[in-house]
């Protein structure tokens, strides 16, 4: 094999897996190359990444060393993109009766998904989350994304406990907005003791759900580094989560005029 | 930009974008190259990634025309990709009281739902749909991934139908093993007129819970090109989903002796 096609093949072994440390000898034996040849490679994709702004590759070295692929992406792009995510859901053909926004096919978008997914695992990276935790059912895709970017488990919370998947842990939770009683339910085995986890979502109005999966993640002795949502409400301004990041903010609305304000929130990208 | 850097870049772009006809146009002007100079790169890239198995890169011609990246792993990768599955599921750890197989790890892994859906995507490829669609809660990873792979959107019924995402068709449904019936929901603007529906799930028992997806698609006008499933039972041999493919079958868990019955299924790849 050639170093063009040698070139090719680590490119793509290496986007398939962000974030994973990957060991040269691995590479040798897969492409039949010397390691020497393989570090020569790895050099021009590095450069070649750093060159047009997509992604990071740096060597880890070591006994468990090698070199590991990171999605980091220009700030300018992320808010180009979000800005674009902004007008899509501006449409207001997207108005549904009572005042609220239809975003599903964003949300489940294969497309969009994976880059919500890359975003939350760049800004949220530095702070080493060994999982992503969800609760069904609309936050999923974003979640599974974010997993995947980070290289990380994704362990999602039900509604309510399921037979099938043995003892759980179940909490009861005041949704932010005061209106019910929630039970969100965790299989004992979903989640590891010691386990940092930084929670997804698709939507924060009061912020009741995302505190629920906080008090969830303490059941099991587990940190929370982190909260990332794609979209909160602009009131109430005090959520009952103090610290978290969204995407973009919804400021209300207008079901007369058919008008949604949602605008991009202020993000800081490491 | 030299052409080891050229050729890491288009590399990454079409591993990023799988199914997708991209353009030279789009290429020479993101790599700042000639179209000649990317034809030449392109021929590599193709030459690389069959010598290797690692997928089909080929050329469109006309005036939508470009070049598609499609994942198609040799058979026998994909077989023992199965069995390794297998393996992991007959752990006896996984034995649930009741009867029942943990799998919620498996099927919520970035890494595995990422693998599943690649195979999804290329067994049902060249019946080309537009869209994939399962419902809540877990056949949505391995859905989404699917959908991914095919490049087309994720589609999720729900249980009930939501408020927050408008009018609505609802069906119920008789579960296979004829224990009760339940509801499966889809927006009316969720599924186009005339989709080719790929029917996406973890778990097939009796088969009613796709038979309702194929009735909501039917109430959709939609023509339901494929079922793929993770996991079928080995009983009842006769589902009321008539063609159906699994990954693997379940024979049954003797949870005396603490053994789980798995095996790879028959499957058939172009």
């Amino acid at each position: 094999m050639r170093r063009g096609e040698r070139l090719a093949l680590l490119s793509k072994i290496l986007c398939e897996n962000p974030n994973r440390v990957i060991s040269l000898k691995f590479f040798s034996e897969r492409l039949d190359a010397a390691k020497s040849s393989i570090s020569e490679d790895l050099n021009i994709i590095k450069n070649a990444f750093m060159l047009s702004g997509e992604g990071e590759l740096s060597t880890i070295a070591g006994a468990g060393g090698g070199v590991r692929y990171r999605i980091k992406k220009p700030e300018s792009e992320i808010k180009s993109f979000v800005e674009t995510l902004c007008e899509n859901l501006k449409d207001q053909k997207r108005i549904i009766p009572g005042g609220y926004i239809y975003m599903t096919d964003v949300i489940f978008s294969p497309e969009y998904s994976v880059k919500i997914g890359e975003i939350f695992a760049q800004i949220f990276m530095d702070r080493e989350p060994t999982c992503v935790l969800t609760v069904e059912t609309k936050g999923i895709p974003i979640a599974l994304m974010t997993a995947r970017a980070l290289d990380v488990p994704l362990v999602v919370a039900r509604r309510d406990s399921r037979v099938t998947e043995g003892p759980s842990v179940n909490i009861s939770y005041v949704s932010g907005t005061g209106q019910k009683i929630q039970n969100m339910s965790l299989p004992k085995r979903a989640l590891s003791e010691n386990a940092r986890v930084l929670i997804v979502d698709d939507f924060m109005k009061g912020g009741g759900t995302a505190r629920g999966m906080m008090e969830l993640s303490a059941e099991f002795n587990a940190e929370v580094v982190g909260v990332a949502v794609l979209v909160a409400t602009g009131t109430p301004q005090c959520k009952l989560v103090k610290d978290y990041t969204s995407l973009m903010v919804l400021d209300g609305i207008d079901t007369e005029k058919g008008i949604i304000n949602i605008r991009p929130d202020k993000i800081t990208i490491s």
